[in-house]
C-alpha cells in the first residue's frame, strides 16, 4: 500500500518534471507584443525605476514574488537532505502558494548550509522579490538566519516552520478551548519540542495572552538553568511554576499538549495525567508523538494532527499563503507578532461552532487565504 | 509619437506587474492531489534525491529551469543601472524564453556588483536551475563571471550579451557573404567594439573560419600593444596585417562591418572605403552606429541592424531560447565553440535563399528554437 503510493507520488514527479511553470503575463506573439515587453518598451520602465527604485512594486513582478528559500538541512520528515533533495517540497510550496492564494513563488534551494552565507545570499537575491519565505532549516541556525534578514530587509521575511505552524496551532487551540470552555490566560499549555516550531509556538501563544507554558525538550522541562540562547528566552517566560522533570511531570494537571517533536513520545496514561478534556495537537509526521488511537484511550477529548487523515488537520498552508499574499497586497514590510495573532484568530474564526472534531477550517476553504490576507495590513 | 510610445509601455508594464507568473504543473484541487504533490508524496521524491542527487533533471523542475542572471551594470541602451531597475529586462527575456522555446525561466537581479560576490551567488543557488544565462554584465568583469561558473557548475552557463549575439551575427555574416559570393577565410571583417558582444563576435567568427578579422575600439585599432587581459587576447589572432588607425583605417577594403559600440560612429564616407558589395551590420541599439540610409549612401550592399523597422533584425533571440533549450533536452553541460558555430548554421540555413533583405529569419518562425535545439546536444 505504501509502496504503491510512493509509487504513484514518484510516477507523477517524474511525468511532471518540475512542480511549477514560469508563463509570460502577457502573450508574446508578434513585433508589436514584443516592442513593448521587450526592447524598447521595458527601456521606459527600466528609466522610471532607474529615477524611482520604489516603483519596482508596481511596474515588475516585485509586488507579486515571493522567494521559497531552504538550505534543505532540516526537511520535515527526512532531516538534513541538502538543496537538491529539498527541491520537491519546495516546489510544491510554490504549487501552494498560488493554487491558495494566487502568490507567485519561485523556488531557491541553496548550496551552503552556513549561516553567514545563507543571509548573504537572500540579500544578494532580494531585489526581485517582494517577500522571503524561509523553509526546512534547521534551528537554531534559523532563527538567526530570520532575524539578521528581517533587520536588513525591507520585504517581509517570514520562516514558515516557526510561524506558519504557529498560527494554525494558535487558531486551533483557541477554538479547542471554546470547545471545552477554557480560558488561553489561565490555560496550562504544555509544547514537547523547542526546535523551530516548538519555540515559535511557544512565543506566539504566549503573545495571545497564555500565561501557563511548559516547554520540554529531550532533556526535560525548559528552565532558565539552560545555556543555548534560544532556550534561554523560551525559559524566561514559560515554566513560571519552576517545574523540573520531563513530559509526564509537565503534562500533571495541563489542559493541552501541543507535540512538534517525534513520534510515539506519549502514551495514553500520560495523558491520563492531564486536566479534564484535554486537547491533544500531536503534528509530528507521519508518524504522530502520540496516535489518535492511544490518545483517545488516554482519554483525549480534541485531537489535531498534521495528517489528512484524522480529523482536525492542522497544516501551515492554512497560514502561508494568505500571510504573504496579504503582505503583498498592502505594502506591508514586517510581519509583527501582531499580524500572527490577528491571523490565527482570522482562522479561527472561519469555523462558526467549532467541535471536537473541528477545530480548524478546511485546507481547501477557499475563504482562508482572503481571512488572513485580510488582517496583515 | 515616442511620447505616446512609452506611455503605452509603461501603461502595460504597470497593468501585469510583472511580466512573468509561476503556476503550478498540475492542479491542487483536493487532498488527493496535494498528498501526491507535498507532503507525503514529495517525501519519496526527495528520499530518492537524497540517495541519487542526479536524478533532479527527472524528478524536479531542475531540468527545465534557467535563471536570468543579472547584476545591471550594462544593460542595453542604459547603461549602469542596477538590479531593481534592470528586473523589467529580465523579466522580458524570461517571458521570450517561454514563448519561443518553452523553457521556464526566472529573473534574479543581484544586489552586489562585485565579481567574486556575483559568482558566490549564482554557485549558491544553482541546485535548483537547469542552465545559467548571464545578461547585461558590464565587461571585462562579465568574461571573468563567466569562465569562473562554467568552470565550477556541471550545468551550461551562458552570458547571453557575448554569446546568443555572435552566433546570430555569424548567421547573418554567413548569409551575407554567400549573397555577394565572399568567402568567410578570406573576407576582411572589421568589428566596432570590444566590449562583450564584439569579443564573443571576434572569437565565434575566428572559430568559424575567419582568417582577415580587424576590432576596432574607443582608442583604434586593437593589437599586440594593449595591455588589457581580454584585449591582447583579441591581438592575438586579429588584426594579421598590423594594421595601425582607426575605424576609417580598418574600413579599407573590408567586406564586412560589424558595428556593436555606439551610435552615430560612421558616415557614408567611411562606407565608401570598404571593398565592393559591402555588409555592413549596425547593431548599437536604438541609434545604430550608421543610419541604414546613410550606409545605402556610401554604397553598403547589405544592412542589418538590432532593429525590427528595418529588414535584417539581428537579434540574439534567434539564439539563445534554443541554445537553452537544445542544452536542456540533450544535458548538455557545456556550451562549446563547436556548438555556437552549429547553431549559427541551423539559424543561417533556415533561410533558403538569402537575398540583401534577408540573410536571417524572421524572429518568430518557429522553426528557429527548435533547429537550435537540434545542433546543441
Amino acid at each position: 500500500m505504501v509502496d504503491t503510493y510512493e509509487k504513484k507520488a514518484l510516477a507523477l514527479h517524474k511525468k511532471l518534471r518540475g512542480k511549477i511553470r514560469v508563463v509570460p503575463a502577457a502573450p508574446v506573439r508578434n513585433r508589436a507584443d514584443l516592442s513593448l515587453i521587450y526592447t524598447p518598451g521595458m527601456a521606459a520602465a527600466s528609466r522610471l525605476l532607474t529615477r524611482n527604485p520604489k516603483a519596482a512594486r508596481e511596474y515588475t513582478g516585485k509586488g507579486r514574488m515571493v522567494a521559497v528559500v531552504s538550505d534543505g538541512s532540516a526537511v520535515l520528515g527526512l532531516g538534513n537532505i541538502g538543496a537538491v533533495a529539498s527541491l520537491p517540497v519546495m516546489e510544491g510550496k510554490c504549487a501552494i502558494f498560488k493554487s491558495f492564494a494566487g502568490v507567485d513563488a519561485v523556488p531557491l534551494v541553496l548550496d551552503t548550509q552556513d549561516t553567514d552565507e545563507i543571509v548573504e545570499t537572500v540579500l544578494r537575491i532580494a531585489p526581485a522579490f517582494g517577500g522571503i519565505n524561509l523553509e526546512d532549516i534547521s534551528a537554531p541556525k534559523c532563527f538567526e538566519v530570520e532575524r539578521r534578514l528581517i533587520d536588513k530587509l525591507d520585504i517581509p521575511v517570514m520562516h514558515d516552520d516557526q510561524h506558519g505552524t504557529a498560527i494554525v496551532v494558535l487558531a486551533a487551540l483557541q477554538n479547542s478551548l471554546k470547545v471545552v470552555k477554557k480560558d488561553l490566560k489561565r490555560a496550562r499549555i504544555v509544547i514537547s519540542g523547542a526546535g523551530s516550531a516548538g519555540t515559535a509556538i511557544a512565543k506566539l501563544v504566549h503573545s495571545a495572552g497564555a500565561r501557563h507554558i511548559v516547554i520540554v525538550d529531550s532533556r526535560g522541562i525548559i528552565d532558565a538553568t539552560r545555556h543555548e540562547a534560544h532556550k534561554k528566552e523560551l525559559a524566561a517566560f514559560s515554566n513560571p511554576e519552576g517545574l523540573r522533570g520531563g513530559l509526564q511531570e509537565a503534562l500533571r494537571g495541563a489542559d493541552a499538549l501541543i507535540g512538534v517533536s517525534g513520534p510515539n513520545l506519549a502514551k495514553a496514561a500520560d495523558i491520563r495525567l492531564m486536566a479534564e478534556q484535554p486537547i491533544i495537537f500531536a503534528m509530528a509526521n507521519p508518524t504522530p508523538e502520540i496516535t489518535p488511537e492511544e490518545a483517545k484511550k488516554g482519554g483525549a477529548y480534541i485531537i489535531g494532527t498534521g495528517r489528512s487523515d484524522y480529523p482536525n488537520q492542522i497544516n501551515n498552508s492554512l497560514a502561508f499563503p494568505g500571510i504573504f499574499r496579504g503582505a503583498l497586497l498592502h505594502d506591508v514590510r514586517r510581519i509583527t507578532e501582531k499580524h500572527k495573532v490577528a491571523a490565527a484568530k482570522a482562522i479561527a474564526a472561519l469555523v462558526k461552532k467549532p467541535t471536537a472534531q473541528k477545530v480548524v477550517p478546511d485546507m481547501f476553504d477557499k475563504r482562508v487565504a482572503k481571512a488572513v490576507a485580510k488582517v496583515i495590513r
